[in-house]
């Protein structure tokens, strides 16, 4: 049993947003140690290109909902990180399908968040890595 | 009248892919001698955050898709570019609904292609932009 006082317990009772349900988010575990969560995503056929794989930029939208995701499960939902940048190195195809994905927080500094995420297969294999800028943003 | 032979309208005249299709790509124009193509995509709120703008992973696959197309375009069909590395750079919010983009190709070699791509506003200003590095993959 999860107590009512765990970060991630509290974030997934909660309504998703938009974008991230549209995803297929779903919250595996979180780590507030490592700062590190790990999520599933829905490879719909229309994030599909004519190759028959998830295509770069949906994987992107992936990489980039699971690192808001540990960024504001790493502030107890006090802060969302506005993407200043975002880079994703691609190394393998990601098929439709669950899509495994982990995001961390490397640094939280006053103003700016840096984030790191990955795509992984079923086999654990990393298939993308992506890296980001954000601003703190203060909720509410 | 575009002449059959003119690729940008042999282009439209095809089936989209399905990621095209979703983020609601339509053509506006297509220069061969700048390698530039203009398109508008459409910011669906499932698209959206909760500050009520298109998340920035969205905004990369409007990016990759636009990138993709120019590449296609510029080949005539015979190449498309498998994204190995995709970098977006956030100046401002793009908020819901039609969404200006342009892709180009920066640099056609034999095997890598370097691709560039913007996000506009409606008066023209650069919202957001992408560069991104893909492999050649002849089609067919």
């Amino acid at each position: 049993m999860i107590p009512d006082t765990d970060p991630a317990a509290r974030f997934g009772a909660l309504p998703l947003p938009a974008c991230t349900r549209h995803l297929g988010f779903s919250l595996v575990r979180f780590d507030p140690a490592t700062r590190e969560l790990e999520a599933t995503f829905d490879g719909k056929p229309e994030f599909c290109n004519p190759r028959g794989v998830v295509q770069g930029g949906f994987q992107a939208a992936m990489l980039d909902d699971v690192m808001a995701v540990a960024l504001i499960l790493t502030t107890e939902g006090k802060f969302v990180p506005p993407t200043l940048e975002l880079k994703v190195s691609y190394f393998e195809p990601v098929m439709p399908g669950p899509v495994r994905a982990r995001g961390r927080v490397l640094r939280l500094g006053r103003s700016i968040v840096f984030l790191e995420g990955d795509l992984l297969g079923d086999d654990g294999r990393l298939l993308a890595r992506a890296s980001a800028t954000g601003k703190l943003l203060a909720i509410g």
